[in-house]
């Protein structure tokens, strides 16, 4: 073609880098088109007249607070202490530092494009408010293949402690699971709750649901794979031998197995182009100097005419005040604890209740094996080992290289938990992996382990039990003027579009208080 | 940025256009690296020097033997009868001529970057020949979203006739299936067979299998989705209400809802970005001269020395013959039997007894209603209507247009077949989509219709029953100096990896008797 890549890439660097390319991309097609507000109709701001919100947190559900409350006249600051938007939406790169509150410092030598997404990777079809972002802030999208039929399940109680293809557990198991239903129907066991003629439909089923044969036994599926693969020589193709349901019952792989139908886990599933952190930015490079890095807020103060948030300059040691008329506190709990706030005694007794999971990621990078010896794109295997899931790339398939998660799961009260140190935890990643791609754990380089409960700033993943606290209704109100949001006062608990629709609710319950005039007075 | 979408587009068709794009969209990850030979492994092909090879028809199969040959010194000829490569592999699109055995002619008029996969639409992540060749000839892929939790399910017996999501279907099928088979062990129907400690193991199995309450019932699920979504309100999220079994039972969706465990539909699998033809028009341009277009076979004749092959020139007419060492003939049986060749007595006997299915697809230009509306991204809907599936793109999600596939079955032997004409048909694919999608029938627009059996060339579009016929064997060696090829010869029929199976069976044979110099003599 008369044109080298690297001819080309510096032409594309002349005619305006990261920009072209995302030009370039959308010309091709591959970027979502803008839209209108994002899901704009839940959202009945009328004009703010500049009253003032003070934003803390630049994570999901201050970034949403921000852009909606800006786009209908408030004048907001957002305080964040980090020096990057997004809080948890953090995606590791090369160069980027992970300082531990513990003191250790790993720092990141990924090769270019290469990424670990430390908190959200998933952005489900359902999420809508997210997606809606993406688009209307034109974050270019990918699909995150969460599930694949080719990853593997290991036990040391199946197949001799070798993993086998995750279609052999779904289907084996299906396949058992429909032939004993079939023979007890065909026993009379359900004579009281079926009719004859749901009997007779209920075997067909059954035989089209497990692939039984004729005599309503299971006796192996070609949806499980192949004995004898199905090729171009004369050999008939033949499925592989099913698994028995007993050693399928002491593996105990269910919930690996089910955690494609977790709504939230169920496809289409999508993920940003060159990381979770597009989206933050986004909204970032919308916000400008909206938001205050570095700026760790220390005290709230209220009085009858407005809210006083002190915090410092992190990087120069000054204190700021910003007053504004109201506030927007998108810190987690674990933070709010820690700061002096005249908080009512409910709100108090929320934040001082609740504890926060300790989830951790690691990643590594390593040449793709998975997906040249194992037809492996994307989803997840699971293991009962120490590490219990790894997580394969959705960016670059087909590339050499890939950043493949070798563990991702809370560390409180967990064995991988009571690990020693993080080189014990790294040990205990490698060997997972190698488990299921023996000889590879080798390949793998420049790890990075992503404790949260370690991290500055966040001290935790999410609400203990990845559920809404029970008792967290306090904080749905607004605590005179201030107004609480994040996904932990969501029913969507570690999940941006949790984030989101808190920051939804609270903006509409302060637009409505803001009509109103109540304050006014 | 200081630079708007039609500078960049204007700057980078100064740069070189398509290659352009091309090197672009690898800078950004998006290619596949070349690598090594796909599978060459496999291959075991001494020099040809020059053995003349004449291959007939450009579909994979020919195109396959073509690319191998030539790499291993052999002198090849491809004869296609079509002004392109690729056989079945078409992609429709702008200005396109869709010309029928019939004589109707459809004109495609879609929007730029639309297209329709006529013949296959999907890479599974097993065939590993096809991925390969995508890897080596740099063809860019991405994910084919084959199954969606989003996608809808209708049959006039359930819901009052109004589709519901995937997702209730899978979920609570599975759900009901937990339920009885939990009533028979808790009642002893299945002490005979399982042990004291297995029953306890199955009961808590399919409490986690079927979601089910802890009095082991069923009484919905949240992988169903909501009755009450999770919000950032008070309120908890409730499942949604299941479907009753006996309802299920009449509504008879199990081949829809069991189709993505097909070994060959399971998930990750891929497509070619901007159409599946991009890999016939990758080998094409390797292959140069070799393909001789517009060259329609009407004869074959073999001698104890060579094969000779008379061919029209459809554009001008005239006749021409090529001479070589080997024939490998890679033509659907549907039109082999109606070319004069000297073929055996066995060979003639499986050509003359085989039949083929007429399989169609039906395409519309539409905006996205699918994505918006019901945050469908790709996969396929079932209903119980003349026209029995839906399928939408994984192409340029988000963006405002897209095509969507209203049908995809075959004609012979069904009610779709039987419609009167394709005005009938194009009405029953708007009015399957319009149930499905209540009044965006009104927003389908350019309408492509294919049937397979009605065109030229093909006349068909796999052997009948989508099997290998069961005495196709004749065809598995040569005849004489003839070797056959094509996916009707492997046992994945109507796939293309079966035809680069084929492929690589026939020049692994012809190779072997080169190199034993058997026909020097």
């Amino acid at each position: 073609m008369g044109l080298t890549r690297r001819d080309f890439l510096m032409r594309t660097g002349q005619a305006g880098g990261f920009g072209a390319a995302f030009v370039m991309m959308q010309s091709l097609g591959l970027l979502p088109l803008p839209e209108a507000a994002a899901e704009a109709g839940r959202l009945h701001l009328v004009d703010g007249k500049g009253t003032r919100v003070v934003i803390l947190g630049g994570g999901i559900a201050g970034l949403v607070s921000a852009y909606e409350l800006r786009k209908a006249g408030y004048t907001c600051t957002v305080l964040e202490a980090r020096e990057r938007p997004g809080g948890r939406n953090w995606s590791v790169r090369d160069t980027t530092r992970v300082e531990f509150i513990d003191g250790s410092v790993q720092s990141c030598v990924f090769r270019e494009g290469n990424y670990m997404n430390a908190g959200p990777a998933r952005l489900p079809s359902i999420h809508t408010h997210m997606l809606g972002y993406c688009r209307e802030l034109e974050v270019p999208l990918e699909v995150e293949v969460n599930s694949s039929r080719c990853a593997l399940m290991q036990s040391g109680k199946l197949n001799d402690g070798i993993a086998v293809q995750e279609r052999r557990v779904v289907n084996d198991t299906r396949g058992h699971v429909s032939e004993l239903l079939a023979k007890c129907i065909r026993k009379g066991a359900l004579d009281e709750d079926v009719t004859a003629d749901d009997k007779e439909r209920m075997l067909a089923f059954l035989m089209q649901y497990g692939d039984l044969q004729p005599d309503y036994l299971f006796k192996g599926s070609q949806r499980s794979g192949f004995k004898v693969p199905p090729g171009a020589e004369k050999q008939k193709p033949e499925p592989i031998d099913p698994l028995p349901m007993h050693a399928l019952l002491d593996a105990d792989l269910w919930s690996g197995m089910l955690s494609e139908e977790v709504i939230d886990w169920q496809p289409t599933m999508f993920q940003p182009i060159g990381g979770m952190d597009r989206i933050p930015y986004a909204f970032a490079r919308h916000l400008g100097k909206t938001i205050r890095f570095g700026a760790e807020v220390k005290q709230i103060r209220q009085s009858a005419a407005g809210v006083t948030v002190s915090y410092q300059d992190r990087a120069r040691g000054a204190t700021h005040t910003v007053e504004a008329d109201y506030c927007i506190c998108c810190l987690p709990l674990t933070i709010m604890k820690k700061i002096d706030a005249d908080f009512s005694d409910p709100v108090r007794a929320v934040i001082d209740s609740i504890t926060y999971d300790h989830a951790y990621k690691i990643a590594w990078e390593a040449p793709r094996f998975w997906e040249k010896q194992n037809n492996i794109y994307g989803g997840l295997s699971w293991l009962q080992q120490t590490v219990n899931v790894i997580w394969y790339p959705s960016a670059k398939f087909f590339s050499e290289n890939g950043v493949i998660i070798g563990g991702y799961s809370v560390e409180n009260g967990t064995p991988f938990g009571k690990l020693p140190d993080m080189q014990a935890k790294l040990d205990a990643s490698r060997h997972a992996i190698d488990l299921l791609h023996p000889g590879h754990g080798a390949d793998l380089a420049n790890p990075i382990y992503v404790n949260w409960g370690n991290i500055p700033f966040s001290e935790g993943s999410w609400i203990q039990g990845f559920g809404r606290a029970g008792n967290l209704d306090a904080l749905l109100v607004a605590d005179r003027r201030v107004y609480f949001a994040g996904d932990h006062t969501s029913h969507l608990v570690g999940w941006q579009e949790g984030a989101a629709l808190s920051a939804i609710r609270v903006i509409n319950q302060l637009g409505a208080r803001v009509q109103s005039g109540t304050d006014a007075g």
